[in-house]
C-alpha cells in the first residue's frame, strides 16, 4: 500500500489551515452582517438529482462522481452547492419565509482534469438569496462582495453586465436563436483570445465574418453609449438588459461603491442558467489572472426544479476561496500570527504545571507543556522556531518560594 | 425525479445551524486554549489506504463508500478522521515537529444501518497528539474535555480504564488468547445487557460459566481495591494497566478534576486499536442514553500504518457532535438569539436605505431590508416573529427632516 493523497485533493497543515479559518471566519461574520444565515446540506445526493439539468454529453455529468449504496441505490457526490440549494428549498419551503438568505461553505467535488485552480476536491463558499427580482437586492450583495474584501485587506474589481444584454447584443447582429449560447460560451473565453482568434473562433461556430466584427465593436461600449445606441431598439433582450443595468448602476452610485465597478459589456459567465445581471470579481492589480468570485441572477433554474407553480427568483455571488487563499498565504501578519501565547516547561513539577496552564487557559490564552522531557535548550529552540512570545520555565524552587 | 435527501443524510435548518456553528465555535477556541491546531484533509481517499487495517469481513470495510474516477482508481470516502491522520502524519512527518497536536472537524461517511447517532454521513470531531507516551497528556485531554462541557454549559461524567488491564482481567480469569477480543467486544454492550445475558454471551463464545461469573465480579471493584488485590499479581497487562491508571489517577487529582471522572473497570471501548487508557463521556444526569465523547491511547496505529521504523505513540478524544446537538438545540438562549439587529423597512426611500445598513453593518450589526414593497403591518408581524430588536421604518420625511 502505498501512502498518498488522491490528485486534486489536498492536507492543509495547521499554517495553512489557521489562514483558511480567518477567510471562512471573515467571510462569515460579513455575510451575517447582511442578514444571510447559514444552512448545511449533504454531501451525497441521488444521481439521478444532480444530473437532472444536463443532457448526456454535458461535462459536468462526466465530472459527477458516482457510486453505489448497500442498498444498491445510484449515488453522486454534489459537485456544486446551488443544487442542493434548490433541494434544500424544495424540501423546507413550508418551514421558510421568502425571500430566504442563507449562505453555505462546504465541499464539492469534480471528477474533471486537475490544473490550477481546478481541484477534485474542493471549497465551495456561495451566498444567494431566493425570493427577490430586483437590483436593490444584487446591488446589496455587490456591497457585501466591497466589504467582505475591504476586510481581508483585498482590493478588488466588480465586472458586471447583464444577460439580456449580452444575449441582445449577439441578436442584433443577426446571429440566429441556436447560436446564441455557443456564441456566448466563446464570448465568455474573450480576455484569454487574440482578437484574430476570437473571430475566427466566432466564424467556427458559424457566424459570418461581419457579424463576429459587430460583435466585438458593441464590446467597446460604455453602458452610457449603449443606451443612447439602442435607445429605440425593437429588440427586447436588449431594453431589459438595459434596464437591469440601469437600475443596478442607480443603486451602485447611491450606496457609494461606483470606484470598485465596471460595467464590462463582454462579460458572459460560462453557466447557462443566469437569466439577468452576471458579476465576476478579479483583484484589482492584476496579482491573479482568473476570477476571485463570481455570480449573478438566475429566475428560472430554483423554479423549474421545485416546479410547484410558483416563481422562485433567485441571485447569488460566490467567493474563489482557493484564490483568495492564494492571495493571502504569504500574508507576514496572518502567518506569523502565533499558535501558542506561552509554553511552560516544567522541571519536576508537572502536576503543578497543569494546573497553572489550566488557570491561564481560563484567561482566554494558548497554553501549552513541554510534556517529553526535552533539554531545556531544545525546548527554547522550539519556542523561538514557533514564534511563542512568552515561557515560563517552572522548577521546584519557583513553587515552594511563590 | 423525485426530491429527497439520501437516508441517513440531512438538510441543516439555519436555527440548527446555527447552535451547530456555537458548539463548533466553542469547541474550536478550546482546542486552541490547549495548543491543538487545526488541519484539514481530503474526503476522498484511495481504497486501499482505507481498507488496509481490515479483514474482508469486518463490518467497516464494507461501509466504506467506494467509487472510480475517470481515470478508473479505486476511491472510497472516508469513514473517520484517524485514518487520514495517520496518512497526514505519514506525509508531511518532514515538515511537522513531534509531538503534533491537533483538531479536525469535518464529514465522514458510513453506508451502513441507520439509527439515532448512527448516520450515513455526519460531522466527526477529534482530537489528537502523536508522539507523546505518558499520561500527563492523557490528564490534559480529561481536562480539556470538562473545560469544553463547561464552556457549552453541559455536565459530565468521564468514566475511564485501562485496556491492559482489562486484558489482564480477562487473562486472570483463565481466558485463552484468542477468546480476549471477542471478550471486549461483549464487555463493551455490559451496560446494555442484563447480568444474565452477559453471561450467557460470554459462555456463547466459549468461556465457562465461573469464567464469566469470575469476570462479572472483577467488574464492581474500585481501583484502590484492585491495586491491593493485585499487589503481586504475575499478569503483566494488570500490572501495565494499574500503572497507568494510578499515573492518570495522580494527574487527575492533581488538577482537580476527580469530581468529573470515574473509574470504571468495565469501560472497554469498542475500536480492536487501544493500548492503554481509554476514557467515555457521559452527560452526568442522564438526558442522553449513549456517550458522548470518547478517545484513548492507541501507541501502534499509526506506527505500524507509516512503518518507518520510528515509532508513533498516539493518544486522541473525539466530541459528540450529534449528541452535543441534541442536548443543545432546545436551548432556549442560544435558539432565540436573534439572526438580525435591525430590520429597516424602507417606503419609497430604497437607496439611502442600502447606505444606512451599510452604516450600520459596519459597526458590527447585523441589519436586513425589506425589499419585496410588503405592507408595513406584514413586515412588523415578520420582525417579531423572529425575533427582531430594532426596526426602522424610513420614509421620505424621516430623510428629510434628519
Amino acid at each position: 500500500m502505498k501512502i498518498q493523497n488522491v490528485k486534486g485533493g489536498y492536507d492543509f497543515l495547521p499554517k495553512e489551515q489557521k489562514i483558511r479559518n480567518y477567510i471562512n471566519g471573515v467571510l462569515k461574520s460579513t455575510f451575517e452582517e447582511y442578514g444571510y444565515l447559514p444552512i448545511e446540506t449533504p454531501i451525497l445526493c441521488y444521481f439521478d438529482m444532480l444530473a437532472g439539468k444536463y443532457d448526456e454529453n454535458n461535462d459536468i455529468l462526466n465530472e459527477i462522481y458516482k457510486l453505489k449504496d448497500q442498498g444498491n441505490r445510484n449515488l453522486g457526490l454534489r459537485y456544486d452547492l446551488t443544487v442542493p440549494f434548490a433541494k434544500f428549498i424544495a424540501l423546507n419551503k413550508n418551514e421558510l419565509k421568502l425571500p430566504f438568505k442563507r449562505y453555505e461553505i462546504n465541499k464539492v467535488f469534480r471528477d474533471g482534469p486537475v490544473k490550477v485552480g481546478r481541484d477534485r476536491e474542493f471549497t465551495q463558499c456561495d451566498v444567494d438569496v431566493v425570493g427577490l427580482s430586483n437590483q436593490m437586492i444584487e446591488a446589496e450583495l455587490l456591497s457585501l462582495y466591497v466589504r467582505a474584501f475591504t476586510k481581508l485587506g483585498i482590493e478588488i474589481k466588480i465586472k458586471y453586465n447583464s444577460r439580456n444584454l449580452m444575449r441582445g447584443l449577439i441578436k442584433n447582429c443577426g446571429v440566429e436563436e441556436q447560436l446564441i449560447s455557443p456564441t456566448i460560451t466563446i464570448v465568455d473565453k474573450i480576455d484569454k483570445l487574440s482578437e484574430e482568434d476570437f473571430l475566427k473562433e466566432l466564424t467556427n461556430i458559424g457566424l459570418s465574418y461581419n457579424q463576429a466584427l459587430k460583435l466585438l465593436d458593441s464590446f467597446n461600449m460604455s453602458l452610457e453609449k449603449l443606451n443612447e445606441i439602442f435607445k429605440n431598439s425593437e429588440i427586447g433582450e436588449i431594453q431589459k438588459g438595459l434596464e437591469e443595468l440601469n437600475n443596478l448602476e442607480d443603486y451602485i452610485n447611491a450606496i457609494n461603491i461606483k470606484e470598485y465597478c465596471e460595467f464590462t459589456s463582454s462579460l458572459a459567465r460560462g453557466q447557462d442558467y443566469y437569466t439577468g445581471n452576471v458579476f465576476e470579481v478579479y483583484e484589482a492589480n492584476g496579482k491573479l489572472p482568473g476570477a476571485i468570485g463570481g455570480g449573478g441572477r438566475y429566475d428560472k433554474m430554483i423554479t423549474e426544479f421545485i416546479d410547484d407553480g410558483e416563481i422562485y427568483p433567485a441571485v447569488g455571488i460566490s467567493f474563489g476561496l482557493t484564490s483568495i487563499f492564494e492571495l493571502l498565504k504569504n500574508n507576514e501578519e496572518l502567518s506569523s500570527n502565533n499558535a501558542i501565547d506561552l509554553y511552560i516547561i516544567p522541571l519536576g513539577t508537572e502536576k503543578y504545571s497543569l494546573s497553572l496552564a489550566n488557570k491561564i487557559r481560563e484567561l482566554g490564552y494558548k497554553v501549552d507543556i513541554e510534556m517529553n522531557n526535552k533539554k531545556i535548550k531544545k525546548s527554547l529552540d522550539y519556542c523561538n522556531k514557533e514564534n511563542i512570545p512568552f515561557v515560563i520555565i517552572l522548577g521546584e524552587d519557583e513553587i515552594n518560594n511563590k
